[in-house]
């Protein structure tokens, strides 16, 4: 499962980047959920969640950058880049019958870090 | 691999919550790495990076909630709690020598959403 389950989220990007959405929705379960922790958003349902992607705004490509797969899950991390503008991106995906049956979206946005209490953290 | 460094990152964080800084740092390779691409900070070395967790601020205690594992990394999403408050923490483990060699963290934060373009989208 876990080569099974890596393949189906490499192929799930690579129909995304390539707007192929009847090979995209094709790895999604019919009852896919989909959440964003940090807007406290949900899309449920494959139509709905194909739809969000297929009328995404901008001319964007995605860049997978880290891919883990482990029997269950797998955890993809993906730089999300429209013109110079990139973001990253990092979902866990669960399956169900072979089928993507839900996401967990994360997209870490940069921040000032916090005072520090012991020398030698660098910047780069 | 998969199951050794698992155990490694499940024995890492009980360590932090324990506050066992000596079995934390036994975990750990000299030339250890750790990085936060939000912040753009950097860690290096053993002892700074120990140092740095044992002197962070608050009584803090770590949930794990979620640990993939293949044969070369893991990553774990953790719930961080302070008091009442807590937020989310996303690691992404590299070993050497069976010790962690590379950490790469994310700390996303809660936003607004913005418009969507479909409907559907629910809050919770």
């Amino acid at each position: 499962m876990q080569t099974r389950y890596r393949q189906i989220v490499e192929t799930y990007w690579q129909a995304a980047n390539a707007r192929r959405w009847e090979d995209f929705a094709e790895l999604i379960h019919p009852e896919v959920c989909y959440e964003v922790p940090q807007t406290r958003e949900r899309i449920v349902g494959r139509e709905r969640y194909t739809e969000f992607n297929r009328t995404y705004p901008g001319d964007w490509r995605i860049e997978v950058e880290r891919l883990v797969a482990d029997d269950q899950q797998v955890v993809s991390k993906v730089s999300f880049a429209t013109g110079e503008h990139s973001c990253v991106g990092i979902s866990f995906f669960e399956f169900r019958d072979d089928k993507i049956y839900r996401i967990v979206d994360f997209w870490p946005e940069p921040y000032e870090p916090p005072v520090r209490l012991i020398h030698g953290v660098e910047r780069y």
